[in-house]
């Protein structure tokens, strides 16, 4: 396949709905599964291998070589993982769906990323600004012995965790909050209020798992989440620490921040 | 910890209950779990590094540096997984099972191999002899998208296999049968008869699981089974093949050898 390009935008660039020519170029929508060990996260960086630039290398593949913008729905730390992460892609001629994640698969192939799904979807689709709803997991493995098949995929906490005084002081955060507590000092959203659908807390043997989904969520913000009702879990909160850290909207009344192994991207809905 | 050690036996050797002296050693059981990536598999081998030498270092390291035996259940193939193995070692002196398992996992650290649980066990327990069940299992991942998180933990069939079809065949092998077609040429078992307890394929999504359990099972059963069963799921073979295949007792008639990647040895019964 050899065709004219499109080049990927910048960091930071916003992809366009149209060539120079004013002709309408077909855009796809992809959901993406990466394993995240080896990537400084989903973003273009200049200091390392991110998700997006393996992808706009391998799209590029589609159209001789030059790197095609690939706008993602929201990034990914350093470390986290996706199973259900989303993005669009415009490419300059009509290419079938099916061929589409084949070729961008063996583009992809030296790297853990994968496309599960490759559509054609409307031009106003945007990976980002459409999105409706962002679903989460994090996996802790709460044994004694280290770990073996999820090392780097899971947060090993050898101290007993009660899962459901976890789930139960989870739920003081569901509704609509000023979240300033849970925030990453850098976090770039206008605002700290959020509002989080559902949180659950689940163990099955060693695995305890938690769900949370929200329209957007802070930077930061599910690991925060995640790390503070590790104390609950371990005894050393309860519901209402949790509770009044929420209301200290103050970073410093954090309790801990969980490490990014452990989490994943789940699911997009638009 | 610096205490007069029992050398580990040479390729073959089998272990002793008792010290030079005469003083009964205490015997361990150990349940281990290991990613089967790096290594060439369960045995000590001249040509690379093995699970059963891993521990046996660590074990050593117990007591001054010079490895101790370490008795399997059975062996594991390149790349083949365990969440179940079990394996019995025994030490100079007491000490206590907690204290058994902390430092082999420390000094298992930089290989993705643990000690589940330790326990003290009885001096005519035996790993391997005194075993009267073996659990494994087999993990398909059946998609067209490359694998990421699962690369070399399970096997990728792109093309769609029918799980129900497969459990359905798979229950003409359930019973006393000469497993001589699924069983590897250079396979040390003095008899290819063995008694399959069960089998059951199951899918979820796009993960298909193959469970099995037996007494014992012949070198490459678990995966000639597997293969044979693919067969099945994409409608190249019949029920009817398979007990054809069966009843040759002939290697020729085997139908596929299922890569080691997918296969866990998840559990021994005592």
């Amino acid at each position: 396949m050899d065709f004219p390009c499109r080049p990927a935008a910048g960091p930071g660039g916003r992809s366009r709905d149209e060539t120079a020519s004013g002709q309408t170029m077909p855009r796809f929508k992809l959901t993406l599964e990466y394993d995240g060990r080896p990537f400084v996260g989903w973003q273009r960086q200049e200091n390392g291998l991110s998700v997006q630039a393996v992808l706009e290398q391998a799209a590029g593949m589609l159209c001789g070589g030059t790197p095609l913008a690939v706008t993602g729905s929201g990034r990914t730390d350093a470390g986290v993982h996706a199973r259900g992460q989303v993005a669009h892609l415009d490419l300059p001629r009509a290419i079938d769906a099916h061929t589409v994640q084949g070729a961008l698969n063996y583009h992809l192939k030296p790297h853990p990323v994968a496309v599960l799904a490759a559509e054609e979807t409307a031009a106003d689709f945007h990976a980002r600004f459409s999105a409706t709803a962002r679903h989460y997991r994090y996996r802790i493995v709460n044994r004694r012995a280290p770990l073996t098949f999820d090392r780097g995929l899971a947060w090993h906490v050898i101290v007993p965790l009660d899962a459901d005084a976890m789930h139960d002081a989870a739920q003081a955060l569901v509704g609509r909050h000023d979240f300033t507590t849970f925030r990453h000092s850098q976090c770039q959203a206008k605002s700290p209020v959020k509002t989080l659908d559902y949180i659950r807390v689940t163990r099955d043997g060693e695995d305890i798992r938690l769900e949370t989904g929200a329209r957007s969520f802070l930077h930061h913000q599910a690991r925060s989440i995640t790390g503070t009702l590790k104390l609950v879990g371990e005894g050393k909160w309860t519901r209402r620490d949790l509770r009044h850290a929420l209301d200290a909207r103050d970073r410093a009344a954090l309790g801990l921040n969980a490490p990014p192994d452990g989490l994943y991207f789940m699911k997009v809905e638009y």
